[in-house]
């Protein structure tokens, strides 16, 4: 085991109807006054957002509003937040949706007690250390976001896609009740199979050093999130498959993998960030394009680990046959694996490269993300 | 899934040297005074607690001492400290040592800020939602108590070995330094990994729902820890199996393995804390006693469970066999399997069948704990 820090003090409340409760969880902290952040009408189509309002109103707390935000959420979005957040003088952020809402609930809590510019969080400019509280309620799982201190926003006018993270940016509590994660499409279920896989790969096929304790914990999560679409996509609405792999999703990036580790990577992270970022393709399917490509590429740097990998997931010998089998899982539960099946046109590559080369290189990591490396992936992605 | 909260607002510092840093760690809550807790002079012969006092003094922090906390840890010298904590005025309190310095350590913490007897968190009639802050230097790992909120302390007068648990009685920071915990002996760490597998076990052999990522996670423990063990009993400096036996002890109770799953007992933590209160065995020896005899009593009530738990932890195929394997691991790695290897004498079985009779009947859980189902635990350990 390496050295490590670990802390991650969100409270999680799962299970059946515990949204009808996120009045009680903001009063525990004596909060007045909430922001409630939301993406589409179907929140409020649903019932879910008149149930959260009740919810509120009988626990005396009053809320503002701002729907809107939209996958791979943008800048703008968050400014508006952080105007309405300061002018009504709310004291927590209640994000209702996927990662993009709580990403953006995030960013908007930790920009409402700051006198500067939000994006000085995501440019390390500033560190969000001081936030109003924030609380979740979960319609998707894939991100990990709602317990973890990560926001990942797109500046529009130069599709800069950046993190910000601080000590502020846990959520104080997030709900995760399955039944509201079971209206998902078959696509995007998929697609946020690939997106927990990528968490996980990214650490576990990069790690320098990875103790066989968490080679075992990340593989668990592996299995469970390959057994579990497989059931949800026949029965949308398997509770316990469901509520598997949600649990499943957040403690593939709530840090625990983390830990012991060194010198872990995001590469396929960093890589699919700047082709959601250009061609607003969904994070996922931009995952399952890279992943793959980019394991073809990375297996003569831990040749043992993508063995390890392809022994413990599909019970196969080579590494090559690993990779290849992810290929088809991704290819049967419906997700893209070329950039032709993720309509990412061809002319887009010289042009990703450029772009991803030039980030790696204000980022002090050209030598590993040389224009090379970088053409090989998008080559294997064809 | 069932429902669940979780809530662990534990930070931990892990690796190499890390209790160099604990005055900075205190002083990032402000706080200015603290009390020592420890056990016997080999804290201070190691030259720990001058490492401990220098980075205090460092910080500006001023201390207090208190030793002379034994093993199976008593109420007298809870009170102690907690008498010592208000005449002081410390503002957190600090324990070296292992389980039983750090549920001293907590119960101190609690008590110190509360009007009355602080027994009365132990008996039900308070709870500690309010605490001196605790922090904490692990040099045995085992109870996972640098981690979780409990706390055991027996009462001299009657012997009642009870737990308490509350809000306020997780630690701030643990320190966990695996080579602090590399003098362990033998016999104590075969102890420990006794410990660590009857936590794991009470809950995967009881629990009457049981999701498979939480069996898959809590079987990585139970491999790692076995790995581990036969690792440090040949090589007791092997620091990669002294870390990943020391991270899987602490995930092995710090709440990870009870989210989702349904009705888990405690039994054999319950019988052994009164065969430890009587004849004042080491938790983990009375453990590798009770857990293989209480497994032959249980295994009727959860055939598919047991026979998992064979297949996955030792490769065999059925409940029987799985129980053999692991007494005969225990034997292996020097923990006792027999009352008379752990010296209970043949005539205190009626006095503890009766004692346990009595608490279970006051705990509503008598017919559970049927006179019955206890002598025939006692008769396996024969």
């Amino acid at each position: 085991m390496k050295d490590f820090s670990f802390y991650n003090p969100t409270r999680i409340e799962f299970g059946k109807g515990k949204e009808e409760n996120i009045g009680q969880y903001i009063a525990e902290y004596g909060l007045k006054k909430v922001l409630i952040v939301y993406g589409t009408d179907r929140v409020k189509k649903s019932g879910l957002f008149d149930k959260v309002v009740k919810s509120l109103n009988d626990k005396g707390i009053a809320y503002e509003e701002l729907g809107g935000v939209i996958s791979n959420p943008v800048l703008s979005k968050v400014y508006e937040g952080v105007e309405l957040a300061k002018s009504a003088k709310v004291e927590a952020v209640l994000g209702i949706g996927g990662a993009s809402v709580l990403d953006s609930s995030k960013s908007i809590a930790a920009g409402a007690v700051y006198e500067g510019d939000v994006w000085d969080f995501f440019t390390f400019k500033a560190v969000p250390d001081k936030a109003l509280k924030i609380f979740s309620i979960m319609t998707l799982a894939a991100s990990g976001s709602e317990m973890n201190n990560y926001a990942v926003v797109t500046k529009e006018d130069d599709k800069a896609k950046l993190n910000l993270a601080g000590l502020a940016t846990f959520p104080t509590v997030s709900v995760i009740n399955p039944e509201l994660q079971a209206t998902v499409t078959k696509e995007y279920l998929a697609y946020s199979a690939a997106d927990i896989f990528a968490h996980s790969l990214d650490m576990y096929l990069t790690a320098t050093y990875l103790p066989e304790y968490v080679a075992g914990y990340v593989e668990n999560i592996l299995k469970t999130v390959m057994r579990t679409t497989e059931i949800l996509l026949e029965d949308a609405d398997n509770y316990e498959a469901r509520g598997e792999f949600a649990w499943a999703a957040t403690n593939a990036l709530n840090f625990t993998t983390f830990c012991g580790i060194e010198n872990n990577r995001f590469d396929t992270h960093f890589i699919e960030h700047t082709m959601s970022a250009e061609y607003n393709i969904a994070h996922g399917a931009g995952l399952s394009i890279v992943v793959p490509a980019w394991m073809k590429w990375q297996k003569n740097l831990l040749p043992e680990r993508f063995k390890r990998f392809a022994k413990e997931i599909f019970n196969l010998d080579t590494a090559d046959e690993g990779i290849e089998a992810l290929k088809n899982w991704y290819t049967k539960i419906g997700a893209p694996v070329t950039l032709k099946e993720g309509n990412i046109p061809e002319e887009g590559v010289a042009m990703m490269v450029e772009k991803l080369s030039d980030i790696a290189q204000m980022m002090g990591a050209g030598a590993l993300y040389s224009k090379e490396m970088l053409s090989t992936v998008f080559e294997n992605a064809r």
